[in-house]
């Protein structure tokens, strides 16, 4: 759909622009914008991350508790959930894709072999050509943004969360699918009201049911690959939007920020063998912008967040946030589902509108015009919610399952 | 994502206009401007249905063989379709939306509760309200138009092609979920080369996985329902298209042409109990400019549109085509995957570019324009490939499993 909106006879002149949105104005560069010691960074054990330490009771039992309501408790983000779960039989094997795909009355006829095939297919021998294939697809498939790296071993998780097994992935090659949690939404919202969690939904479970048609497809073409997504990862998704181009580390943590989306976005991954042309990672000016602004550390509820300077962390260059207070919000906000007041806060949450296409083209480039940006941007009160243009249903759920309105709906700390 | 590019300031002005394209400049009117019978249409048996009769034979042993291959020859439309396959078990009954949802290691903490609240939720009872929530949550939802219509009772298929079975479905209201196949795609190819599979598919899964999650959260709401998309189908979607308004009978066939997108999307639906308003037909003159155009006649590879008037068929006025023509250049097609070259004719197959939107609004305003309109389309060769902007792979699959480079791509009756 967004192609209806943005192809012309443009098109024609630059073919090799698949791109819906600009991404050919941004700068590259050859590495990431913050220092990652590459040889010091360790795989990270997904057992590490907060949400399974919540669910384990490693934050205390009330957490522990809430663990196992706090998607479900609104129903929206709850419908989104279960879809995302269904995904994760689809990544990689085809037996169970096989078994996932069968309709209800048995195999389609119409869709036979969701298996590797054993030759690669011809025309896909080409580096550069089948990245922009994979592109262009994957841009067919209704994805927003998508990048292209090696696969940084260190981005691979050691220990998967859900089997507790080693992890043994050796692709070569990541895809990042980006997906917007939707601007109109994000406009709307207070940043931890209830429609919070369905944010982050439907942008995990669209980018995943892109990324497990993307890998089925490339699998059919001859090469291994395999879905990375919400209900079902092997690797750490942020270092891979780092080498592929979609951001610069922020100051929100492990937010990687887009120039377009800002921190409004969630990514699938696929991995893969298909002998791909990498993207370059993009420097536009975010790290002295973070430096100057700091509004997601005021906002954040939980003050999770650094209004101080990067440090390193496992061997990355980072602003470096607390993982066990961003948590606990997100997990047990009891004035909604969840918690996202930091895309809400970012001053690159914005629509892609011709207005705002210049003023982040100003920011980009002329560092001087940051301070005065950041100024307007509080003055114009895009931080706070504009409930004229709230959609969505405060919900919450009672022990006995029955959904009732709650009596708050989320917490703003600025004004 | 199409949100970013629509949303403006005036969005604030007009709460009560949820959709990123222009619907409310469409002339509404009381009844689909070509007649329906209400009491003399009846039930279709989905097993009268064209492709049914292909996989059983009746349209002769080629195409019975065909049949089997005719969207996995292609290994996009393959993935996209085992896609499709798997939401088929999603469409309604909570047990199995709850095996689907299943994690690879279980049920997912996260999204309990698949199955229909006995309460319907606080601030769900009025009709108005409903329907914009609605309307929200499936842009939300990434939908590209909804609209929403009672069911009629004669949209319900008498039997299902799967099971044979009767089918039993009293629900109140019927949602259309409409998806783009995506211009760029359009532009590219000749309308039965071998991406054509692909486009339908890509729209046919995208709104099967909308309307899948839509129900799910109905259903959460307390309200009944069900999503009907291409691999679990209760309903004959084109009369849910005419009466919400999402477009016009064209000389196509069956086809409901839309005044943005042309006939160049698919639709999924959701039926459900929950309150709502409805939406009128619209009338946007296509009944005249169709008796001008008709170069979607002259162009289908196997000449199955009428070239002549409208007629009468089972209470719907609307311009007879032959099916067995028509499936069999789908099914059959040895040059492609299969065909909508129908999409590729039409005037209305564009962009929204600020351009063609003018077009688009002066052919509906002033049938004046209409036979230049048809003339200039001709003379600038809209019809006609552009395979400059080409992307995917020709790829046909021999009997080895094996894909291979096909010597031809499509057919085009019209140079």
């Amino acid at each position: 759909m967004t192609r209806i909106f943005t192809s012309d006879f443009r098109d024609d002149l630059r073919l090799d622009r698949p791109d819906p949105l600009p991404l050919h104005t941004l700068d590259r560069v050859d590495r990431p914008t913050t220092f990652i010691d590459d040889d010091k960074v360790k795989r990270v054990d997904e057992r590490d991350g907060g949400f399974y330490k919540a669910g384990k009771g490693q934050y205390g039992d009330s957490l522990k508790k809430e663990y196992r309501r706090f998607v479900a408790k609104q129903p929206l983000s709850g419908a989104l959930c279960t879809m995302a779960g269904a995904l994760g039989h689809m990544v990689d094997e085809p037996a169970k894709i096989e078994e996932a795909g069968k309709t209800p009355w048995g195999i389609s006829a119409w869709a036979p072999m969701p298996h590797q095939s054993e030759h690669t297919a011809p025309g896909t021998d080409d580096p550069t050509q089948n990245s922009l294939h994979i592109k262009e697809t994957a841009y067919f498939l209704r994805s927003d943004i998508v990048g292209i790296c090696k696969l940084p071993p260190y981005a691979v998780f050691s220990h998967s969360k859900h089997t507790g097994k080693k992890i043994d992935l050796k692709h070569k090659y990541a895809i990042s699918i980006v997906v917007d949690q939707d601007w109109r939404t994000a406009a709307a919202f207070n940043g931890n009201d209830w429609i919070s969690n369905a944010m982050s939904f439907v942008a995990y479970s669209t980018s995943g049911f892109i990324a497990c048609i993307l890998a089925d497809y490339i699998r059919r073409l001859g090469y291994p690959a395999r879905a990375h997504h919400a209900m079902n990862y092997q690797v750490a998704v942020p270092p891979i939007l780092l080498w592929s181009g979609i951001g610069e580390m922020s100051r929100m943590g492990d937010v990687v920020l887009n120039p377009f989306l800002g921190p409004r976005y969630k990514a699938a991954v696929v991995t893969t063998d298909m002998p791909l042309e990498i993207d370059m990672p993009i420097d536009f000016g975010l790290q002295d912008f973070c430096n100057k602004c700091g509004r997601c550390a005021e906002m954040c509820p939980s003050q999770a967040i650094s209004y101080g300077d990067k440090g390193m962390h496992n061997g990355y260059e980072k602003w470096v946030h607390d993982i066990e207070k961003c948590t606990s919000m997100r997990v047990g906000n009891p004035n909604g589902s969840g918690c996202g007041t930091c895309v809400k806060a970012c001053p690159w949450n914005k629509p892609f509108t011709p207005f705002h296409r210049s003023v982040s083209w100003a920011l980009r480039k002329f560092p001087s015009t940051r301070r005065f940006g950041i100024w307007c941007d509080e003055k114009l009160g895009y931080h706070k919610p504009n409930y004229k243009k709230k959609w969505w249903l405060d919900l919450d759920q009672g022990d006995d399952g029955r959904f009732f309105k709650p009596k708050k709906s989320g917490f703003n700390r600025k004004k």
